[in-house]
């Protein structure tokens, strides 16, 4: 496959599965706020999906539109990072996953502003509006939890630990992503991962978490379609509407 | 649709969701007995599903097979009672669900051993006698946590309290029940319902557990169609394989 179209399901697929997920959260927030705060947040991921998922069916050419895309793959055609398919749990492992989701993804989109491909920069433009607040407001969650109570501290601790070896996928840039760091589309891995880490170590110091090693073992597999059971329990639920009624539409 | 292949259907429904839903639970017992005796309920569960729906495919006669019955109806053709779609839940909920449908299931299917029907007889007589298996399995087990310690008893009150509502759904008989007791294929609901009543008061008495009353308002609607949203879900991950994969056979 174009290493370009891959790198565009790579970012509409970690999009539509963090979606997918927090959609399922919906009317069940711990809090009001919270409640319409996760449904926007999902809603944000799924405008972006449509962005990136457009993208690559048009470079693909072969007549698939974004919602062929998103509803007619299965698991071993996904490519989202394996972090995004784990769990909702607690809400400490939601906040915990969107936090080291978004601080990822705030820097990427930022530096895919400055892309070699004017597609990309427009839709890197658009999406790093709404990443913003996200990481903002998912950074304020992780200090106000860590540095909360002893219950809410223990718990924000124990998603770091149990997600940390998911939050390394991103940085282990493989052939694709090489490949679009070569023409100049996508930002090299270095200085993303050294200010990645750094907003981390600057929130989890904040928040009273113990920041575990950056050179931890890291899962991976996720953007090479290599993926976790529950990836395909979220597939099925999400995609039952287009399989059982083909091409419906509204 | 003929009131006959309706009633097979309510039959073989029952049975596969329930079947998919102890499905779930595979390599998740509380122990390995109760791991494999759970799955082999399941498995005997289904063996029924497959001979009510081939019998009510015959009857249909439009080219339909008990695998198209089962993995391409959406949930408003589906007619199990919705007892049999309520949450796993704890293993308390995991008992006394199955102990409720058992108990009824064995009255039944004692019932329909004497149907005018002879092929009802047959599939009847082969799962009455797994149906005795699983109420004496199940009967035993209400017993031994509802007089066991503080905990489960009190987790089996609150299982048999919660479910209750939905354990008078089998006995709500409607025109198509009415139909197969005129026509001598179904028994009579007042004999059922007696044996049914009487054999719970002697198990929840045993197992020191308060039965609610058996006036109390009870749920319904599953037979006729009308279903609560978790059976979308369930049926989702069912039938995710033969949505995708259309016509996939071993």
């Amino acid at each position: 496959m174009d290493a370009k179209i891959d790198y565009l399901l790579r970012q509409g697929d970690n999009a539509l599965i963090l979606s997918q997920q927090l959609c399922q959260l919906c009317g069940k927030g711990p809090a009001l706020e919270e409640d319409m705060a996760l449904s926007n947040v999902a809603l944000d991921l799924l405008g972006q999906t449509r962005m990136w998922l457009s993208y690559a069916a048009e470079l693909e050419g072969q007549g698939r539109d974004e919602d062929r895309l998103a509803f007619l793959r299965d698991s071993g055609e996904y490519r989202n990072c394996i972090l995004l398919e784990q769990p909702n749990g607690s809400y400490a492992d939601v906040v915990m996953r969107q936090f080291l989701f978004d601080a990822w993804h705030y820097f990427l989109m930022d530096g895919l502003t400055r892309s070699s491909d004017p597609r990309i920069v427009e839709i890197a433009a658009k999406s790093l509006k709404e990443v913003t607040y996200h990481l903002r407001r998912s950074g304020d969650l992780v200090v106000r939890l860590g540095d909360g109570t002893a219950t809410s501290h223990a718990m924000m601790q124990t998603a770091l630990d149990d997600l940390w070896m998911y939050s390394g996928e991103m940085f282990l840039y493989d052939a694709v992503d090489e490949a679009m760091v070569a023409e100049g589309v996508a930002p090299a891995v270095g200085p993303l991962r050294e200010a990645y880490l750094n907003h981390l170590a600057d929130i989890f110091t904040e928040a009273t978490l113990t920041m575990p090693s950056p050179d931890a073992w890291m899962q991976r597999g996720g953007k090479q379609g290599r993926h976790s059971e529950r990836l395909g329990f979220i597939l099925a639920e999400m995609q039952f509407l287009q399989r059982a009624y083909p091409g419906a539409a509204w």
